[in-house]
């Protein structure tokens, strides 16, 4: 496995492959994350030559290894100023790992503002200027490349938010359909590929095989139990198949830790509507399918297809963060233009989250009301535009928040909080303090047994036990995010050790380790440190790993209960 | 003396006089930013309930002490995230010492959107709902003030953007025409008071008598020498009266340290038309007047009126830093225009070095063309008018690079950079890099040793003494800012010792107290301590102690330097 960088500060942009060399042994987030640590200068703007867009496969990318297509994409972020590692399902990944590549850098910057494309395939590497690519939607985008490089490709790339450098703006990757669903959403990664003048890489893994394992038959086999084990465990197995991860929706509205108006509530009067279950009906009648992979090997198959009213395909199966974002969060309980909204947004390359929440905070400026859909799909058309007010939103809650003098902006380190309301459930208000990401779900999901009860129980609304509950949750996260694995396999990891040691046993297998649970947690350590040390160097201290003071001020109905984990609780996190 | 605090939250709100207790012996910045740094809670918004507005003047506010009517404006900014004082010219400083208070405290936030008169007179406060005033600019304002209250009053007020919350929103002052030609004008202060509710405050000191002195003869005696000191030294008794601040334009671009189209060259070929020397002639001829006090007592006299073409009033004489921010860094030399954009932002209630820097990163963006001062002047009404285009620029530098995806921008903590470039006069790049303010010339005003030899010189372009050279300002700047007293001063008191004894003799006459130069350096770094301290607790590290990365990296033509300061240099300012 190579290094492929490109110097987009040269006229012909300059095309390199290396060993990985100090990098060795690492993968995804983990090889984001070395590498912006250890190559950028943590107080470097964001937009500037000298950060560095980095594209990783996982440890198991391009393997035959099941669930193992994840994609990271990592930067300093323009969204937070600090590291910021996106990752995503879609194709990519496993084509990369065919490929023979570990991660791809861009570096530097063009001088004027031409668009490039690059072309990536078993023979090499093409760079190259194409203006006609300039300000498309990643789905004309997308249909452009189809044409031009046939359909066998897989292709990450940026809408016109990229373009205009928007802090909310994502890195879509191309799913098995090759339409630009799946998308590397949070901290603004696209506007950093922008800055590059990159709007597409096309990846062409044609007449490669994939990456064959040290150890073929222990691989095959730890495979096999890896892959039973999911189909075993209800969440994987049952849950997220059948309903794909909007089976939250009325969970966690039922907890009551489901932020309505711009956070103000923890249950939403339509979340049943916008539900899951809903959704997968609807998909089902309409020529959809609720019941769907993201990437070649997946077994889980939580993604889905939307069609719209009349059976066209509309939208990939928004997931349920983007339901809640776009939905309650803004009282929007009308599934369809929620996933109109997803479909902008994936078209035009923002994050939904990110978008949900700016949503919400200029509805709490008074811009629209709350609940009206269709004044926020005209905001996400500002986006793709480009015009004043698009810009404003285009990058961000917090950034929209100050543009319109709102007070209540539920971000930490500038990024939106996720569709869990910290008052209500404490343990995932301790990631989102903590994560050297900003406000992010997945980096310490405590949803997994603060409230799905897998692998565990932690009373959700009480303070105690949260702060442990997330470091090792943040712990085990970065690991499975440097393998290439969708974090969904945690749910069984969890819960049963033996898949947990199935995929030791690949990884193993694979490489020739010998690596042990406790080797997973140094590894994810590892990760954690990479991180924390950017950021410090970036000017973050433990003030930053707070929540918004509403959270520790309004009590969130129905429980009525405050954020209550101690600052100083906080601070221990990443004493281990 | 009493502190006066207002209790916004309440439906009737609250009204208090509190003796200094804990303050007693702060004045001006050291009692606004003593009670920001122990009231304030450093991490909550700057617009919520939890922010403070301190208005306060100085130690020998409302005294008969020459130069004594500057007024601090404390909280924490909304622009910078960091503790704020901007203080200003105009006669509330005075006014207020008369009536005997030493700060008003504005706490609390309305729960409604009702806007507020305060009107304060030697009988008390009275605290009214006037939605009549509702995005009223300034001038229209306080024509309504004097309509209401007469014209024996003074005012400190906002205008639309304050009430609309920008981070660029100033607090305005009148003067002793009456006019809002005075602004704190940096960090967003305007906002704060904004959030408050409260669009003026009226002041009238009808039948009080001025702050008696302790000792009256030896006040006396010491403010002759002290004015004596003043009008002998040729910055203070020549070059600020005969031509105001705006002296500097042909200095500073003389020796190259003007910057000119963003930071990008020293020296700008329009910058004689621009001049001080031009703006007086002009004012003369017109019927202005280049020489004139801001307050009663002024005896520099470096303020002026500014009419235009056709003889009638347009603007104050703008300032040296006015006229660079929306003159040469904007690439405009037509100091017609330029009145024009400094009555705007007066009157709109903005910072104009904030507003000058901003339009100059909207160039940058190539939202307007270089030197486009009819455009310019367009972008200041959609300020005022609170457009969505409006929004991002009244929300400064930072926030317009950040809309734009621009690189290029020039702040510090979130501040746009003033008039002196900091590779031309490294001096300066110190005090912009280290001030708990954010980068703000005033601070540390190195220009008069860099490039005016007043009190010595320390070579501009060199790195050596530049740390020592900016500590010692910034100390006795914070002591200066603290006694009400204007900074210009400062020119006089480095120069002749006698001048600065004399000073010293007069807070010791007024106060009984045994004041020597020693104490002055304790007390101006107790200053300093109280607002790093805040900005610890509120998250700044040596990280944010830094300017912006191309100032490291583009040589700033003539000279062709870059800052060459070294970080560790820079870390050692505050360890004395």
């Amino acid at each position: 496995m190579k290094i492929l960088r490109i110097n987009m500060s040269e006229d012909a942009p300059e095309v390199k492959f290396e060993d990985l060399g100090q990098y060795e042994g690492l993968g995804g987030r983990a090889l984001t994350s070395a590498i912006i640590s250890k190559e950028v200068d943590p107080l470097c703007h964001p937009l500037s030559a000298d950060n560095k867009l980095v594209i990783a496969c996982g440890l198991l990318g391009g393997s035959a290894a099941a669930m193992s297509g994840r994609t990271s994409v990592g930067c300093k972020s323009p969204l937070t100023g600090g590291i910021k590692e996106a990752n995503s399902g879609g194709q990519a990944g496993q084509v990369l790992g065919r490929l023979g590549i570990a991660a791809i850098v861009l570096e530097g910057k063009p001088k004027g503002d031409d668009t490039y494309k690059i072309y990536i395939n078993k023979n090499g590497v093409k760079v190259e200027k194409d203006n006609s690519l300039k300000m498309l939607p990643n789905y004309d985008l997308i249909e452009k490349m189809k044409k031009e490089f046939g359909e066998k490709i897989a292709c990450v790339s940026i809408g016109p938010a990229g373009e205009m450098k928007m802090s909310g703006a994502s890195v879509a990757l191309t799913d098995m359909e090759l339409r630009p669903t799946r998308h590397a959403g949070r901290g603004g990664v696209g506007a950093v590929m922008g800055s590059k003048g990159v709007k597409v890489i096309v990846l062409d893994d044609t007449e490669t095989t994939p990456r064959q394992p040290k150890n073929v038959e222990a691989f095959k086999e730890a495979n096999k139990k890896f892959v039973a084990g999911l189909q075993k465990h209800p969440v994987t197995g049952q849950g997220l198949p059948a309903y794909g991860t909007n089976v939250l929706t009325n969970i966690i509205n039922e907890v009551g830790a489901y932020p309505t108006y711009n956070f103000k509530e923890g249950r939403f009067a339509g979340a049943r509507k916008i539900s899951g279950e809903v959704e997968a009906e609807l998909e089902k009648q309409r020529g959809g399918n609720p019941t769907h992979g993201c990437h070649r090997g997946c077994v889980i198959r939580c993604s889905g297809i939307y069609h719209d009213k009349d059976g066209h395909y509309l939208t990939k199966q928004p997931e349920y963060e983007t339901v809640w974002a776009l939905g309650g969060n803004c009282g929007v309980d009308d599934i369809d233009k929620i996933a109109m909204m997803d479909f902008l947004c994936d078209n035009y390359g923002v994050d939904t989250i990110e978008m949900g929440a700016t949503i919400a905070v200029a509805m709490e400026a008074g811009l629209l009301k709350w609940g009206d859909a269709d004044a926020a799909i005209n905001l996400l058309h500002e986006v793709g535009k480009g015009t004043h007010l698009g810009r404003i939103i285009g990058n961000g809650a917090a950034f929209t928040g100050k543009a319109f003098g709102v007070e209540r902006v539920p971000v930490v380190k500038g990024q939106a909080l996720p569709a869990y309301d910290p008052r209500a459930v404490q343990g995932i208000g301790v990631t989102y303090a903590t994560s050297p990401m900003g406000a992010d779900h997945t980096a310490g999901y405590s949803i997994a047994l603060n409230v799905l009860k897998t692998g565990g129980f932690v009373d959700p609304l009480k303070p105690e036990g949260q702060v442990e509950l997330s470091r090792n949750l943040q712990i085990a996260t970065a690991f499975v995010d440097s393998t290439g694995m969708c974090l969904f396999i945690a749910f069984a990891l969890l819960d049963q050790p033996e898949t947990n040691q199935a995929l030791l046993d690949m990884l193993n297998a694979f490489y020739g380790w010998n690596m042990t649970d406790k080797d997973v947690v140094e590894y994810g350590k590892k990760v954690l440190k990479f991180e924390r040390d950017f950021n410090l160097r970036a000017g973050f201290t433990k003030e930053h790993d707070r929540l918004p003071r509403f959270f520790y001020k309004e009590p969130l109905p129905p429980h009525n209960t405050v954020f209550q984990v101690k600052d100083e609780e906080l601070d221990q996190l990443f004493n281990w």
